[in-house]
């Protein structure tokens, strides 16, 4: 590996027993009030069951990555209220007797999740949450800021991995990452199949690897260049990624940075490799490999930086720029052209009675009732497409377009494994919870499951997702009833 | 207020002790192994200066508002590095010698900055971080994700304002917000103009007005809609606030939300207002105004959202929509059309000799040496442009442009006040770090000194930062001798 990325004992485990303090306010203040009026009406033993899903894939792409399980379950196992936070609802105006019940709330609802890594696709429900309404409905905003985020950056993440092939990414994007948005942003781009980050505390947090070496100000803060390569050298012999951008990458950088590595080679080291972090990447690439070689210097790697995203990585190997290693920054942990996924949380039960959300825009009618999701595969276990079925029917026959009862197919052939798992019982985790290491290797298993013309970025396929039969009879009796 | 909006009591300070768990970790790899670098050349009681500033300006607007600095120093007064810090950095191949150095480290560097709510421009130095080479190397990560994002979405949250007039603009972005980036959008927004949030976890910890009154899940959970009305209207009957378009908003959630409201009249109570959330905004709240209106309801406000932003904000009330109240989401709390301002945190100044780092761009050539900045207003206190001088330098009578010595104003005839006060001094916070609100008052003062055009949304004019004569003297002059 071309920068230093160093890896924590493999059995440490999280260090930091909370991602977040204040869990149970980390909500929207409407939660609130809608709870202290379920309470107020009576309703606090009533149940619920809430859909998560998203609607639009991001970047115009053909797919998804699921992240963020990890952490939120990871968060509500501190999920309580605590005094301080029951003293300030109660300056903000709610009532005493509801402030009791919020006291002795113990979380007791169940969530059915995808697994983290999981590739996905729009109107699938990734994630079952049942239990009593109030607790089912005061955990929607951190669901839903959580997964939103996660699945967003984890997503990106698997598209510049895409694009870079054998080559490694590195996430540099901390400085200009969303505030301490950073510290999801940096897992959810390994979950993507990032290699490292430069983000320490999330290295520190969630047990993944860390990179770096230097800035323009280290060497700008010596008398000349080559002191402060030397100097570098001295300190790292073995982990050296000299910056050969801050006076001029060809007239200077390079030619000093080729004096250090046959110094390092006096002394039995090597020369990790250089970092170029402006102008034209794929000419001063080319340049500096030429330069590299002709000094037989073929092991040092190039390492590329600035504004890189996916479509540039693309270009730049299209090109044939010899880059070993790209940086990402900015575009990678704040999504860019897709800053949030647009994930909801639908009402789909209440008190085991099916229901929905109408609208005029028909794309944004819900789906009805206690459902469960079939992925199929065929006999090279390539993904075929999703069903969504209520939960109680048999294992349907057909898939139909959740809009077109005439578009359906037969998946009566096809294999069939359950997209959702158990993950709380009752209040419980009852999962191991993944590290960010382990949600990557899932998610790279399952992209290559994915088939090719999902993955271009250019009007990808569109992947199937179908309703059964009886799921869409229900919505259409529910509808009508609706409408009357 | 529209939305019931609750203040708590004015003397209440920021309820959580540490808005970041483990700051000194907050960083970037490089900057610790540049850190290690210095310490093991026997650097470690050697100084730096470095600057603060932005390239661009986001939304391709004509200003910014400076937003994080309150943060920054909340954070930075829990400085240090843990032992289970140390132990992490240990397993990282970080040595023992350099460890202990971090271990004994107490923060001693000083900062001066733009006050928190500064409306500020492109080049101009908004912070200036001195002292031991090593801390101010260790800052640059945490200053510029903090600093980056809140400024962003404080001027993100001033153009929303700015569009909506005396309308009042709420933050409902908690759920589609990067992560945890929710805690420091949410009080940026605040700063920029915002009157409320939906975010409990940001009222509570910044003590900000916390908004929001029901959702469809609400109107859905009861048998009718006209009984989710009354139940809310029941428990919140000087707070009720109805969403209109769970089913249909002519035809059902109007008239459903006239009945509520003659029956709240009967009690002695008023309806607060309706929300619309979807469809065409400019339509349905003319057609709702009407009815309302036409129903004796004149009182009654009209709350719309959904996907809005500056520029949608701006079309409806140019189409005379009758709408009192905008909630926003998405848009101000990702910054949408631009994700992240491009601040860099740059060296200036080593052991009391001006620096600067050169670049093919001339654009991204930095200016050298300790800086202070003088803000130039006119008779009526307005805005007339910024000066960046040397510090031991006298005031200047001419600016020049940072690129054409033959573009320059004089300035002998304005109003100067220095844009840098001291806000750490040796590691201690030397300022009583203003609240969200505070800096929102001083935001809006400030915008008012702003001339208009620099306010508009299309092609608005550059306000003016120079540099003086004696800067460009000794930027030109290190440039040269660099080049030799």
């Amino acid at each position: 590996m071309i920068l230093s990325i160093a890896m924590k004992n493999k059995d440490s485990t999280l260090r930091s027993a909370s991602l977040l303090s204040h869990p149970a306010i980390y909500t929207d203040y409407y939660e609130l009030t809608m709870a202290q009026g379920y309470y107020l009406s009576g309703r606090q033993n009533e149940t619920a069951c809430f859909d998560y899903f998203f609607r639009d894939l991001p970047f115009e792409g053909g797919y998804a990555v699921f992240a963020g399980i990890g952490d939120v379950l990871q968060i509500l196992e501190g999920f309580y209220f605590a005094e301080e936070e029951l003293q300030y609802l109660a300056e903000q105006g709610f009532e005493d007797d509801f402030l009791d019940f919020l006291r002795n709330l113990e979380l007791s609802v169940s969530i059915l999740a995808a697994k983290e890594g999981e590739i996905v696709f729009p109107i699938t429900p990734l994630l079952r949450v049942e239990g009593p309404i109030i607790e089912a409905q005061i955990l929607e905003t951190l669901l839903l800021n959580i997964l939103n985020f996660e699945t967003l950056i984890a997503t990106k993440a698997k598209r510049m991995k895409f694009a870079a092939g054998n080559r490694k990414v590195l996430d540099f994007g901390m400085r200009r990452a969303q505030g301490l948005g950073s510290l999801q942003a940096s897992k959810a781009a390994i979950i993507g199949g990032v290699e490292a980050t430069s983000n320490v505390h999330a290295s520190f947090t969630h047990n993944i690897p860390a990179s770096g070496t230097m800035a323009h100000s280290w060497v700008q803060s010596f008398e000349s260049e080559l002191d402060s390569f030397r100097a570098y050298a001295k300190h790292f012999p073995n982990e050296t990624t000299l910056l050969v951008d801050t006076y001029s990458t060809l007239s200077s950088g390079l030619p000093n940075a080729i004096t250090v590595a046959k110094e390092l080679e006096e002394t039995g080291h090597r020369l990790k490799g250089i970092r170029l972090d402006s102008g034209d990447l794929a000419y001063f690439s080319r340049k500096a490999r030429n330069q590299l070689d002709k000094a037989g210097l073929e092991y040092v790697k190039i390492a590329a930086s600035n504004q890189l995203d996916e479509h540039l990585i693309q270009s730049l190997l299209n090109q044939g720029a010899p880059i070993d290693l790209f940086g990402v920054g900015t575009r990678l942990v704040t999504g860019n052209d897709t800053p949030a996924l647009d994930g909801v949380y639908k009402l789909a039960v209440v008190n085991d009675e099916p229901t929905l959300k109408i609208s005029e825009n028909v794309e944004k009618i819900t789906l009805p009732g206690r459902k469960r999701v079939n992925r199929y595969t065929d006999d090279s276990d390539m993904f075929l497409g999703d069903g969504i079925l209520l939960d109680d029917e048999d294992d349907a026959d057909s898939i139909y377009h959740k809009h077109y009862p005439h578009k359906y197919t037969n998946v009566s052939g096809f294999h069939t494994e359950p997209l959702l798992q158990p993950v709380l019982k009752d209040g419980t985790c009852v999962i191991d919870i993944p590290t960010a290491q382990e949600s990557a290797g899932y998610a790279s298993a399952r992209f290559d499951q994915l088939n090719a013309e999902h993955k271009r970025f250019d009007h990808p396929h569109i992947y199937k997702v179908g309703i059964s039969k009886k799921l869409m009879e229900s919505r259409d009796k529910l509808t009508r009833k609706m409408k009357s």
